[in-house]
């Protein structure tokens, strides 16, 4: 008996869970899944939002092509196999932030409304918030912050949104920001009055 | 000029950063990478310290088989290749939780040296806390929980670690907790230490 005592403890099993960490947070997860054109200022709004989230105490992350592409998803390239598979790994990260009790931001173009509407398929009703970044494509190719539409143009980038690769809007996003015509201020605002209205934050 | 005046607003980037969040968590965030044979208690360990942490009010989240396996790598199968793509994207995830002001908990065997080095390597120094688990192939297989001892010395399980495949113990890990031998709470409590005597808790 007496070797076998210690190995005979039972190890139960504790879970803190999502519920949990949303009541010690103060509000609820979710994932902002913010869609658009290149240029169209997905990551920008997706940071404006997370700054006055965190100014609200709140717990936030932003996915974006900084911190995933040289990371997690360095091994994928452009190729249509590769772009659906890093939008699944985005999905399925962002999945345990909601799990951890985070308000999850991604900010990817992801143009395929099947990729999107995956990722919705993955989460709870109510989980996936579609933030369509509305801009047109002249506004977006105006600003170019990157530079990336004029080698699009020259041919230098192949398969570019937008250019030679289609975007696929969405169809019932949760909702539209202009963010090709309103103000930073203004479009992180809308974004913030949705969470309230969903019971997201608290009114 | 007229047309061109909103979309000539400059969007000027808000960033939170790690140190923003872990003072607002109120305390450091790091990778605990508990690592050991199958049924050493990785992952009841890993809950239980996050049962403790969450108490203490700080912010945890556990990753382990139940929601990588079904998830992340869920492409993913048990080859050598598939085995080490599996702790990288681990370890790539847990880098982003860091980024959040999490405290990550990572409970998957991991047996080979190497694949935890690149982790290591992945974070900065400090970052990453190596626990080892140590139970003795003996105790494990006694305890069997998961019935997966029986299955492999039956030979239905090829490449089983202990088994039919190797485990290599840390040399240096940051912590060797004898989950073979001591109690789950005892075991917890030396973790909680270690991260008050490294100062991401504050002791």
């Amino acid at each position: 008996m007496s070797d076998k005592k210690s190995t005979n403890v039972v190890w139960h099993q504790a879970t803190i869970d999502r519920q949990m960490r949303e009541t010690m947070n103060g509000h609820k997860s979710a994932i902002l899944w913010f869609t658009g054109l290149s240029g169209s200022g997905k990551s920008t709004l997706a940071h404006a939002v997370e700054d006055k989230l965190h100014k609200m105490k709140c717990r936030t992350f932003v996915l974006d092509g900084d911190n995933i592409r040289h990371g997690l998803c360095s091994d994928l390239g452009f190729s249509d196999e590769d772009r659906v598979e890093n939008i699944r790994r985005i999905g399925e990260v962002s999945k345990l932030f909601i799990e951890s009790g985070v308000i999850a931001m991604t900010a990817f173009i992801s143009p395929f409304r099947a990729d999107r509407e995956r990722v919705r398929g993955l989460v709870m009703h109510g989980d996936f918030i579609e933030i369509y970044c509305k801009a047109s494509l002249e506004v977006c190719e105006q600003r170019d912050v990157k530079g990336l539409y004029k080698k699009a143009r020259a041919g230098e980038i192949k398969a570019f949104t937008g250019i030679t690769s289609p975007y696929e809007a969405p169809e019932n996003p949760e909702i539209i920001v202009e963010t090709g015509a309103d103000s930073l201020d203004k479009c992180a605002d809308q974004v913030l009055d949705l969470l309230r209205a969903r019971g997201i934050l608290k009114s």
